[in-house]
Formats: structure tokens, C-alpha cells, sequence
């Protein structure tokens, strides 16, 4: 008998950003795997297994949780959206590099709100025209190729979302991957850092990018990069609404 | 007296993909805004206004919905992600170009999940690693400057959604697009087409940029290109699994 593997983004956070459809799939399991902080977001059930793991076994998780999903109902969660730098990949990999009867499991990806979609929502829409989203992590990547893409991007007039722009390991990235955008875009390019976004410690700064300070993003930081056509609008009782036109010039 | 404007998205178009805080503020509008087929998916009620408009008339729509927020609390509903190549962008520029007071409306975006975010879910991981967003319309650009994106987004080995992909005043430019990505990727990179994903009428095409068949996509599409390093994975008894894997070479 062959189960299924539900992988379930979980948003931002809070409950109600989770979507229906989402919040059955991990009712309707029997156990749940994820990355701890994540699992401890769904509600504890005495008859439900859980399997939490630390950051950065992603691999090994997905192989827990497709080995259980061979004859079981079993969810992942993922914070945010899976198909963006989440599970999902992990997930397919495993099967990938795994056994035969790894690809007779049902695969359900329950898509969620994304980080640069959440702090987008929050302050205008910033990715109202055509953007990217980038890792600043060279942990699977070579940073030569981090560097190529955000001067790509630049060159190409795309707003940008930064995904996993620092950590402790990672320290020098988020700087230098601000020096090289510097080189392509205007000074006064808008730069929004999003800290734990649609969450209750949520911190959002509005900034440009020659005043741009690396020290200001952390773990739980997404940023967006504005393009040279990206507007602010000042309001005098409420925040600054930020968005990048529909139109855009030759 | 201010009000405000709740712009929702509605995501895919079932019931189940919908945030329950996005459904909340449909339920606390006085009056609801949106392109007709939109304003369709939300329950009939007969103390809510319904305003539906025309395709292609944003700005009008948007100022429609801000001239009644003034006074009272309005939603304007989006298909996908309102900040994805929807009404996000078209309020803020009306609310720009617009009269003080609409600079004191509470706006407040609701994220949904967007097409190309739903397709991925749908088939795997395909925006796994590095991607962007790009629209195929030039109603609001000129076309050498799609040119110029999907040029830079292939030689920089990003993963690509493809959104307004064609239409009957558009009919040339997807097969244009594609021939330009062909001069950049291998003609085995993974393309698949996406057809009212996540609906009832859902119809998902696996096939490769060499094979890639512009006849084969209309409005309610959204196409999305691998990279060279997409993985696609055969699997007997179910659809195969596409991913672009975490793990990129220099």
C-alpha cells in the first residue's frame, strides 16, 4: 500500500493566513515532520506523531517523512510557501536520489504566502512589475553566482526580493551583495527591510539603497529592492505606500 | 471621517485556497469592487454593493474604489496575489496621482497565491531555487524590454514564470519569448504550461522549450521555464515531479 505526503506551507505565521486547504491536510494526518519552530505553529493533537528536526537537515527530513509516508498519511510543514527556498525541493530531491517505491507516494504541495508576498502586501506593492527572489545563502551555492544574478537583475531593471540575506555563518554576503546593486542602480532605489513579517514582532524600515545598512537584517529578515521606477508615496497619518508602476519605459 | 480599502486576493479560484483573513474582509465590505468574473467567486449577499468592471479599465476601477473608501470600508477584490501583476500596483498609482485625501484611506493588502506559485505546488518544485516573474504583455512596456528580461533571466540561470502569456491582441509575442530563451538554454530544459491551475477545468502540459507549442496556451495560463539544472522525475503510476534542485554549480 502506498501513502501520501502532504507538504504544507504554513505563511507567515498566524493562523489566519493559513488556507483551508492547508489547515485539512495536516488535520488529516497521522503525523507531521518539520523543522521545529515551524511544527510548533499546528496545534498539538495526542493523536498525532510529531517529528521535529533542526535547520539545515533538510534532506534528512524529507527522507524521515517519505519513509513513514510509505504506508501512511503523513504532512510536512513549511514556513511560508514550499516551492520558495522550502521543502518542496528537498522533498523532490529525496525522491530523486531515493528508492523506487519513494515514487508511488501521493505528493500534495499545499501552496502559502510567501515571505516577499507577505511584506509586498504590507507596504504597497513593491513587486508590482516583473521581480526576482533571490538567496543571498552561498551555502549550496557558489557566491560568484549570487553576484552574477544580482547584477543580472539589476541590469535588467527587475525588483528584487533577498530571501535568507544573513546569519551568523554568514555574515560579509548581505554587504557585498549591496555594493553590487549599488553599481547598477540609483542611490535613492527604494530598500524595505521585512523582519518577521504579518507576525506580532513584526519590523518593517523603509530605506534606500545608499543608506542601506546590512546590520539591520537577521534570520527572519526578507528585503525588497525597489527598481528605478519604484515610487513612495508620503502619507501624513499612515506609512509610506511603496509600489512599482504597471508602466515601464523603454 | 476616513475609511478604508481592503484589496483581497482571491488566489486560484476555489474556495479552499482563499486566506480565512482575506475572507474576513470580503465579509466586512459595505461594497465590493473587481473585475467581473473576480467578483463572481464571492458569495451573493444582499446588503453588499457589487461593482464589477471590465478587464483592462485597473486605474478606473481602483478610483472608483478609493472615491468610496473616502467614507466607508470597501474590498476590491484581485485574482492570485494582488501584488503580483494585479490591483495592488493600480490602487497605489491611483491613490498617487489622486486627490490629499485618499492618502488618508487605511489600505491593507490581503496576499493570495498566485499562479505561478499554485502551478509549481501542482508539479513539484520547479521555482526551487533563484527565480523570476516576468509579463509577456506589452500593453504597458515596449516589447524590446521583455526581450531584454528573458535574456538576462536565462543567461543568469533563473527559473522563470511567465504570466500574460498571449492573448488575441497579443498573439506573436509567447512564440517570440520562447525563440529568445531558445537561443539561451538547452532545448531539454523543462517548460510547462499551466491552464486554470487549480481549478475545475485545470490542465497542466509537460514538455521542453524545443517542443514548447506557443498554440498551446491562452489567458488563463501561466507558463514556467526551468533551468539548465532542472530535474524531471519519471514516476509509474502518478505525474512526474519537476524540481530545480537547492544545490547550483558555479
Amino acid at each position: 500500500m502506498s501513502g501520501r505526503l502532504d507538504i504544507v506551507g504554513l505563511g507567515p505565521g498566524r493562523q489566519g493566513l493559513v488556507t483551508p486547504e492547508a489547515s485539512a491536510a495536516l488535520e488529516a494526518a497521522a503525523a507531521i515532520y518539520g523543522y521545529g519552530p515551524y511544527l510548533d505553529r499546528v496545534p498539538l493533537r495526542a493523536d498525532q506523531a510529531r517529528h521535529p528536526s533542526d535547520n539545515r537537515v533538510e534532506l534528512d527530513r524529507a527522507r524521515a517523512a517519505l519513509g513513514a509516508a510509505e504506508t501512511g498519511r503523513v504532512a510536512m510543514v513549511s514556513g511560508g510557501d514550499p516551492g520558495v527556498f522550502a521543502m518542496a525541493a528537498a522533498v523532490c530531491e529525496a525522491v530523486e536520489l531515493g528508492p523506487e517505491a519513494w515514487r508511488a507516494i501521493e505528493i500534495v504541495v499545499h501552496p502559502g504566502i510567501t515571505a516577499m508576498l507577505a511584506l509586498a502586501a504590507r507596504i504597497g506593492a513593491p513587486l508590482g512589475h516583473d521581480f526576482c527572489a533571490i538567496s543571498l545563502s552561498d551555502n549550496l551555492k557558489p557566491w560568484p553566482l549570487v553576484e552574477r544574478r544580482l547584477a543580472a537583475a539589476a541590469q535588467a531593471g527587475f525588483a528584487m526580493a533577498l530571501y535568507n540575506p544573513i546569519s551568523r555563518a554568514r555574515p560579509w554576503q548581505l554587504g557585498a551583495g549591496l555594493d553590487i546593486l549599488r553599481a547598477h542602480l540609483p542611490g535613492e532605489t527604494p530598500v524595505i527591510f521585512g523582519r518577521a513579517v504579518m507576525r506580532e514582532d513584526e519590523e518593517i524600515r523603509f530605506t534606500t539603497l545608499a543608506e542601506a545598512d546590512p546590520a539591520q537584517a537577521d534570520m527572519s529578515t526578507c528585503l525588497i529592492i525597489g527598481t528605478a521606477e519604484t515610487r513612495v508615496i508620503a502619507r501624513p497619518a499612515l506609512p509610506p505606500l511603496v509600489y512599482t508602476p504597471r508602466r515601464a519605459p523603454a
